[in-house]
């Protein structure tokens, strides 16, 4: 049975590169937003954990795109919660096309944080409008791979600036996934493949560091790992070609 | 009278800074999206265009905000269109906060390009779909200025990457205002007074090639000049605090 929230999305001119397909960026980028519509709709949003001095932050996120769709074209996303311990928030997402066709699938784990202490809250503190929307259906591909130190090929740093920064003064994902896809050499956005996408988010970056973002390009993918200014890994990734 | 058309909005959690403000650049970003819907709703959007080879650019663009509406706020964006020759198509905005205030106004001035000339083409080649909508309410605030180069005390260099460009293949607006908000102290963000900004957009910069963002901070305002890496100004802007 097909549980959760779907929502009607559409694929904006800011949205695509030169290919007029949407950018995977812009598309990971919808998915985490509809995390937080949905969040907010069933009453556990950033703004209700705000007032109690917590928020959620991306712990790991997986996605698998089969194409991405054209400037203009209809989807939509549908979005489920698991059960996953009293730490973590596991929150699955499924999109399809105008035809009903599914190309893309997402697995993202979220951890609520005390702004004070800046550690993970028990979930059991956001009681019923959590449990009451938690759903038996499975995860619909493999859950977020767990990620290594990597020797890069390429490095490129990057100094973090005001526009890179979010409500929780620490870097947008959004950014973090711009930094990896522009190190990629632009021809990779020309033929687009299927692609498989893990990222593991470790520490939290801050404004006025700087980052040292490494690429080791495989035959079938790329490894990233984003560092900063102490040698900290601040975020790792894997792009998987199939 | 009130003319054009007008567009429910809201403060989305990605838009805003530490300040859970909006973001100047996010707002702008909002302003110039209405313009492609409300292009498109009326039949000459960039999916008509591009149908015969052309596209909307932004040739100039200026903005006033009163103030930024804080996360989760709703406000409209009203927009309406007039005549002003040929080849510029003047586009003004008025922002409205849900409780009937004006907190914003921008006008934009916008060329039609040919994809294989690069050169402006007659509005008239729009006929009756734009002509028909064109209206005679005046623009809410002062046209954009003329802006001219300047000596910078700072500089900053930007390597144009995939995630900066646009379906045109040049540097996206929302980037060259980030850009510039990016060279400020970030002391100003967390005080925010009545702006007014003032974008002048004199070449297009494409990838590969790279810029360097110049700013002179003066008593009440800043002035930019982005250039490129033949020493060309590629934008200029003007923000003047209130």
């Amino acid at each position: 049975m097909k549980t959760g929230n779907s929502y009607d999305m559409r694929v904006e001119p800011q949205e695509v590169d030169f290919t007029l397909r949407c950018k995977t960026a812009a598309m990971c980028n919808n998915i985490l937003n509809i995390a937080g519509t949905d969040a907010q709709r069933n009453g556990f949003g950033v703004d209700t954990l705000m007032r109690n001095n917590c928020s959620w932050v991306l712990s790991r996120f997986a996605v698998e795109f089969d194409s991405l769709p054209m400037q203009f074209t209809t989807f939509s996303i549908r979005t489920w919660v698991n059960y996953d311990g009293r730490l973590l928030s596991t929150r699955n997402f499924e999109l399809t096309d105008a035809e009903g066709n599914v190309f893309g699938r997402s697995v993202s784990q979220w951890a609520m944080i005390n702004f004070e202490t800046r550690r993970p809250t028990d979930l059991n503190e956001l009681a019923e409008c959590y449990t009451s929307i938690l759903s038996d259906e499975e995860p619909p591909c493999e859950r977020p791979r767990k990620l290594f130190p990597i020797e890069p090929s390429q490095t490129m740093e990057h100094r973090i600036v005001y526009s890179d920064i979010d409500f929780n003064r620490h870097v947008n994902t959004l950014r973090y996934i711009d930094m990896m896809t522009d190190m990629l050499p632009i021809e990779f956005f020309a033929h687009p493949r299927p692609i498989r996408l893990d990222f593991h988010f470790v520490k939290e970056a801050r404004y006025g560091q700087s980052l040292v973002v490494g690429m080791a390009l495989q035959e079938n993918g790329a490894l990233f790992e984003i560092k900063s200014d102490d040698g900290a890994a601040v975020c790792r990734a894997s792009f998987q070609w199939r």
